[in-house]
C-alpha cells in the first residue's frame, strides 16, 4: 500500500512520537511480561535450529529432501529467497568489502568499515534513538524498537560457516515488516503464497537493515546487519526487550499489539550510542490464555493449548520446534505454513474499527473473549476468496505445474 | 508508513481495481497528452546522459569532481546508492548466474534464465496483467503501469560498458516508489536528504524488479529488471504509455496523479504475454500551463515557464538538462536536488482532504488557480521544520562534518 495512504504521519512529526503505530499509547514495563532468568538462558547453536536440523537429515530423509525445494518450489517465494540470500553477503564492511577478494571479483560496491572519525551531532543517545527510529521509517520499516543486545541473544555458532560467535556490541535495532495484510486475509494459512510472505517481509527488513548498517558504519559506529540469510543473533528476545511485543501463545514468537505475527524482523546490532525501549504489556499473557485459537488450528498440533512452562529460562508457552518444522518444510499442500498467522485475532488491517476493537483488547480485559468470540463470528480464520491474487504453482523435477490439491481449502 | 494503515485494502480485491490508488477513476485515452510522433523519436545513449557527461568532464572539472561525491556526500544517501548498486549485478540471469564467474567467484546465489516450460495457468494476457500489478503491490510497489515497450525507449548503448543494447522484449511494467510524504514536507527541496529521498525510492523499486523479473523467468519467460544502477531503457515513456502519469513542466518527467513527481521508477521488461494500460488525461497540460511554480522555484533556472516546444519528436515543456544537473551534482548546501519535487501542487499525501483537492484539480479546470493559490497559501512549498529528522552531514576529505550553511533555510 501507498504510504502516501497514511493519514497518521503527522505523528511522526512529534518528538515524542516517532512511530507510524501508536506505541506511544501502550504501557511500558521493566521486565518483559515473560519471567526470563537471565542467568538460566543458554546461548543457542544456529546449527540447532529446526530448519537446520531438517537440512542435515536429523529430522528424516523426506524432510531432508524437502528442505532444498520447500521455499524455491513456488517461484514467488524462489525468486523473493534468491534476492534475500543476495543480501546475506551485504551485512557488515567484511562481506563485500574491497578487501574482500570475492567480492572484488564479483564487482560489487564495497560496503564500508566504521569511519575513523564520529560524525558531529551523534552523542545524544535519545536524539540519536529517535533519528534511528525516523531513518528506518524512512527506508520502508513498518516498526522499530531499540534494546541492549541480551548477550543470551547471540548465536554461539552460526549455521553459515559453523564458526564460534563473538560479537560484542552493545545495542540491538529491531526491524519488523508486514507480511501484507490483504494477502493474510486471502490464504488459508498453508497454501502455495505461504513462504512468499514470510520472504517478502524477510527480503524487506532484510534490505533495510543492510542500509541501516552501512548508515551508521558511516557515522562513525560499528553495526552490523542481521536478517533471514545471515544472523547472528536470535530475534525475539531483541524484540521482546525492544518493546516490539510480548511472547504468545505460538511459542519462541513475539507478538506485535498492532501487526500480530504478521511479520518477519531484521536486527542491526551497533554500538552507537543510543537511547533504548522498555518491554510492553498490552495484556497478552492472560489474551493468550483464554485465545487459544492458534493451537486450535495448527495443522501439525505443535501449539499447546495448556499452560506455559520454562525452558532455557524463560517461562512460556512451549511450541514443538520438530512438528512446526516438519509442517512447514514438508507441506505437501503448499509453501510453508502460517496458519497461526491466519487465525490470530491480532492480525489485522490499522482501520479505524479494528483500532477500536484493538484498544478494548488491550485495556479491557473482560471484553477479551467478546472479541475472540466476534472474530469466529466475522471469519477471520476463514480465507477470503477475493483476496486470492497468487498463482498455486509447484516446481516438481524443475518444471512448475498446478499442485493435485490447488484450489481445494482445506 | 506500515501497509496495515491503508483503507483502501478492500479496493484491491475488486477484480477491476488491483491499484491501491484510485487509478480506476481517471480517464484512460487511446495516445498520451504529449503529442509525439513515432517515427521521430531517437532511441538515446545512455552516455550522453546529463549525469553522464557530468562524469566525464564535459560540463566542466568541478562538475566532473564533484561526480563522484554528490551522492555519498551525504552518508544516507551514500549507503543507499552502495546497496542500490549491489542490486545493478542482479538484473537478468546473465548477470549473477552459475555461467558468470564473477559471480561464481563472490558466491552469489544464482539468479535463472528463463525457464524451459512455461508455467500452466499464464497464457490469459488479461489475467496475468492483473496477476503481475497484485505481485508488484505484493512487494511493495507504490503504483505499478504495463505497456507495450516502445521501441525508441530502448537505449542505444548502455553507459555501464559503453555497448550496444539489443533488448528486444515486447513488454514493459513500470513500477513506481514513492519518496516519503513526511520527508518531502520536511525539506526544502535542495538539502542533505535530497539524494537519500531519490535512493529510498530507487533501491526499493530496484529491488522490486530484480524479485519481479526473477519471478517471471521462472515461470518461463525472458525478463530483465531496469533501475537506476543498470538501465538498457528510458523510463519517462515507459511511465507515460504505461497510464502512470502524464508529462509535466518539470521536463523530461512523468507526473503520477497521486504522488505528483514525488517518485522514483524501475522497469522490468518481459516477453510474457499480458495486457496494457492506456495511457492516461488527468488535465495536466491545462495544470501545468497555468501553475509554473516548479519554473519559479528551480534554483537553477532549468524549468522554462513559456509554453512547449518539439524536442525528439515529442512537443512538451523542455527543461534545460546541463543546468538541471550542474545543480544536481554540483550542489554545496545540500546533496542533489528535487526542488520541483517540493513545490509541485500535485506531491501530497493520499488523505480524505487532499483526495477531495485532488479530485477537483483533475476534474474541474475552472477550479485549478484557486487550487495553486490555495497550495501557497498554506505553504506547502515551505520546509516544514516539525518534519525535518535527518541529520545535515557532508563527508569531506573521507570526514563527515556540520555542513557550513546547515540549518540555514534560503
Amino acid at each position: 500500500m501507498p504510504r502516501a495512504f497514511a493519514s497518521d504521519w503527522r505523528d511522526r512529526c512529534r518528538s515524542d512520537r516517532p512511530d507510524p503505530f501508536p506505541m506511544h499509547a501502550l504501557k511500558r514495563v521493566e521486565r518483559p511480561t515473560t519471567r526470563i532468568e537471565d542467568a538460566l538462558v543458554q546461548r543457542k547453536d544456529e546449527r540447532e535450529s529446526g530448519f537446520n536440523r531438517a537440512g542435515r537429515g536429523d529430522l528424516g530423509e523426506r524432510l531432508q529432501r524437502e528442505f532444498t525445494r520447500f521455499v524455491p518450489k513456488h517461484p514467488l517465494s524462489g525468486a523473493l529467497v534468491t534476492m534475500t540470500g543476495v543480501l546475506g553477503h551485504f551485512v557488515d564492511a567484511r562481506a563485500g568489502s574491497s578487501e574482500d577478494p570475492s567480492a572484488r571479483a564479483g564487482g560489487m560496491p564495497p560496503l564500508r568499515p566504521a569511519a575513523e572519525h564520529k560524525a558531529p551531532g551523534t552523542e545524544d543517545p535519545a536524539a540519536m534513538a529517535r533519528h534511528i527510529k525516523e531513518t528506518a521509517y524512512f527506508l520502508r520499516a513498518d516498526a522499530v524498537g531499540i534494546c541492549e543486545l541480551p548477550p543470551y541473544a547471540v548465536y554461539t555458532h552460526g549455521k553459515l560457516d559453523g564458526q564460534p560467535i563473538d560479537l560484542a556490541h552493545k545495542y540491538a535495532i529491531g526491524i519488523l515488516v508486514d507480511q501484507d495484510w490483504r494477502t493474510a486475509s486471502g490464504f488459508n494459512g498453508h497454501d502455495w503464497i505461504s513462504n512468499a510472505m514470510s520472504f517478502v517481509s524477510y527480503s524487506n527488513s532484510a534490505f533495510i537493515a543492510c542500509v541501516l548498517a552501512e548508515y551508521i558504519r558511516r557515522l562513525g559506529y560499528p553495526a552490523r546487519a542481521h536478517h533471514a540469510r545471515n544472523y547472528q543473533v536470535a530475534v525475539p528476545p531483541i524484540l521482546l526487550w525492544a518493546g516490539l511485543g510480548e511472547m504468545c501463545r505460538i511459542g519462541d514468537i513475539v507478538l506485535h499489539p498492532f501487526l500480530g505475527p504478521r511479520f518477519k524482523a531484521a536486527v542491526v546490532t551497533t554500538d552507537l550510542p543510543i537511547s533504548i525501549d522498555k518491554p510492553i504489556d498490552f495484556g497478552l499473557q492472560d489474551f493468550c490464555t483464554k485465545c487459544k485459537k492458534c493451537a486450535k488450528a495448527c495443522p501439525s498440533k505443535a501449539i499447546p493449548d495448556g499452560g506455559k512452562e520454562t525452558y532455557n529460562g524463560y517461562e512460556r508457552w512451549c511450541a514443538d520446534a520438530e512438528r512446526c518444522t516438519g509442517m512447514r518444510v514438508g507441506n505437501q499442500n503448499g509453501s510453508g505454513c502460517g496458519t497461526c498467522v491466519k487465525v490470530c485475532p491480532w492480525s489485522k488491517p490499522f482501520t479505524p474499527f479494528h483500532r477500536a476493537v484493538n484498544w478494548t483488547m488491550r485495556n479491557i480485559p473482560a471484553a477479551r473473549r467478546l472479541a475472540i468470540w466476534g472474530d469466529d463470528l466475522l471469519g477471520y480464520d476463514k480465507p477470503n476468496p477475493d483476496a486470492k491474487w497468487w498463482l498455486d504453482l509447484e516446481e516438481v523435477d524443475g518444471k512448475l505445474q498446478v499442485p493435485g490439491k490447488s484450489g481445494k481449502r482445506d
